[in-house]
């Protein structure tokens, strides 16, 4: 599964001794064996951008890539023209070994902010890893283990078009946020598709996906989302059923983030309709999916509008037109807030579900919105008070 | 202290049975006895503004108010019509008792979003307080006491001005962010000084202190601050003068909020120098102060200058212009990053004290902005995963 679903892939993670946990694999490779090496990539937009993504920003520019090195147990951001260097001679390594040139591949990295990478364990292990690259199913798990850091499990999607396959992994659990989270991903597909397909087919997928989540409000800088087309399958696909069977792998892997939110204890989906545009409906989600209260609220499985509402009021009137007296607000089915004032009382609301839904109507217009985020617990402290990330 | 200080007010703070921590004070009046009664407030930007909120912005608008009723356990937010038919009734109330018209008296709440309040109990709270109105430190610090909340200290000013005094209380300590905090204060002088003059000094300073501390980032829909001048010391201050001292007022109260920050075991400074614009600097400093993870870092006693650089980063290029790699950040005075790139060593960064200094200088121009916040610990999820507020 993962990236080796698709055919005209394969891929390896191994133990490189990069990561501060013993034994845990930490560099990946995917490479793309073709006959087409057509990719696009998303990047994060924080102006301190990692060195892994000022590299591969430069390596997808021409729409064109033949393999990627991830690596897990540090970022490599924040780290100067040295920092550079490394990402260079990362990809110059399995460039070497791949026969190519050292611009069709691409580098990710995830960890620490602000320290260099202990650069011969990354060599060492892009050989280790090119060694036993493989296009089974094992070997794609593997890269997926390789890019975890403090997830708790793997994450990956497999998707069958007509003809051709989709496949994926992404890695990611906190710093995540809209516009892209800390996050690395690749999604591999045998279909016969153009450069500028591509790349038009990931920046909306991504638009809707992995820029509609939030577990902690936290931009990282080193989110990649890389798109990678071996046209093995011979298919050329329908356009717009590729476009939603990618929009699918990035739903479903940025859904997968959200569940695996660092220390949470509920997936809550913010739904906002009756909005006068899709935009505005979008800024009014994120708002209340911003609200430490209220993801503290729900921790504590309370359905506490008045966080919900308290939130949304911040959304000034030039971004989201609404009136207080006409907003609804329902809480797993209960609609707890009608028209600005108490509804149903909070006590018949089951906040028992690891998903919680908050559907708010704004009674203005047609449009809507979703975004998914966390609860706010005592596990997400610990693990960012006592991790080094 | 407190509210008492200045001449010409006398104060009161009850146990009305309103809260649901049996025997606390949970109602305070605060009277102006004059000769003069102009008055200035700042109130919430929030959509969803409390029935409170409402009354009150009416109570000042013509720059005048004889008195002032608040209460502790509950906001009367997102209570319709019949939250504002509430407190109307609280404020005439006491206007019968002090035979003014109920448009000169102010009304502030805080507690749980969307209740409406036991009016019988909140009236009767209103006739004791009224009882008990005295002008001696006693009475004040009572108010003071009254108001609060998950506060763990009442929290109070007293300023000595040229031949006048000003003395304040307030109550925040969660749902605090920019643009005001959920909070209420008011603010005493027996400086002779007009309506306009009053406005003018409480916007400027408001701007420069509760508008720049952060404890979540969440807005409240109850926030008010109002500043009453009696003219009782016959004094008509230097304006300038008078300015700083409401603004020192302003600044010790907000400093005060920040260090009793629901849960918080580190008060955090925020600075930003080296600016093109004061805006800018501030836009920065609050990018800072909103992140969860620094947060999470400052609490687990981490100097993680990876977390404030990447909250940096979000920053867009259009609200601040400095480039990435010219940027140092210093943490409680170690130059941690230096030039976008890591300086001298973590270890080397006391985070012992309850103070952190977080300095980021841009190094494009000459301005700065100072926003205070506080650590996020395990305490703050307990206290929001429990409270319902």
């Amino acid at each position: 599964m993962s990236v080796t679903f698709a055919q005209g892939f394969s891929a390896a993670g191994v133990v490189a001794g990069i990561s501060s946990v013993p034994g845990k694999r930490d560099v990946a490779v995917v490479v793309n064996d073709g006959p087409r090496d057509a990719a696009a990539g998303v990047f994060t937009s924080n102006r301190f951008c990692a060195a892994p993504v000022q590299w591969s920003r430069g390596v997808v520019r021409d729409g064109h890539a033949v393999a990627v090195v991830l690596n897990s147990g540090g970022a490599n951001a924040c780290t100067g023209p040295e920092g550079l260097g490394q990402s260079k001679a990362t990809a110059e390594r399995l460039a070497q070994r791949l026969g190519v040139d050292s611009d069709q591949v691409a580098v990710c990295s995830t960890g620490l902010i602000g320290e260099l990478l202990p650069l011969d364990r990354v060599l060492s292990g892009v050989d280790a890893a090119y060694a036993r690259l493989g296009s089974d199913d094992g070997s794609g798990l593997d890269a997926a283990h390789a890019i975890m850091t403090t997830d708790k499990t793997p994450k990956t999607v497999r998707i069958q078009g007509d003809g051709y396959r989709l496949g994926g992994m992404v890695k990611g659990s906190g710093m995540i946020a809209p516009q892209l989270a800390t996050m690395l991903c690749v999604i591999t597909t045998d279909a016969v598709v153009s450069s500028d397909d591509l790349r038009s087919a990931l920046e909306s997928a991504v638009d809707r996906s992995f820029n509609r989540i939030d577990v902690d409000g936290c931009m990282s800088t080193n989110d990649t989302v890389l798109l990678l087309a071996s046209g093995a399958s011979g298919v050329e696909p329908d356009l717009d059923e590729f476009r939603g069977n990618v929009a699918a792998a990035c739903g479903s892997l940025a859904r997968q983030i959200v569940g695996d939110g660092e220390g949470s204890s509920h997936d809550v989906r913010i739904m906002v309709t009756g909005a006068e545009s899709e935009e505005s409906a979008l800024v009014c989600a994120r708002a209340v999916a911003a609200s430490n209260l209220l993801k503290c609220a729900i921790y504590g499985n309370d359905p506490n509008w008045g966080r919900v509402v308290s939130s949304l009021g911040t959304v000034p009137v030039s971004q989201a037109r609404f009136s207080p007296a006409d907003v609804t607000v329902d809480i797993n089915g209960v609609r707890v807030c009608d028209g600005g004032k108490p509804g149903r009382d909070r006590s018949e609301v089951d906040m028992t579900p690891r998903e919680v839904h908050i559907d708010i109507d704004l009674h203005v217009g047609a449009s809507e919105a979703t975004v998914w985020t966390d609860d706010l617990t005592l596990d997400y402290v610990h693990i960012n008070a006592d991790y080094e990330s």
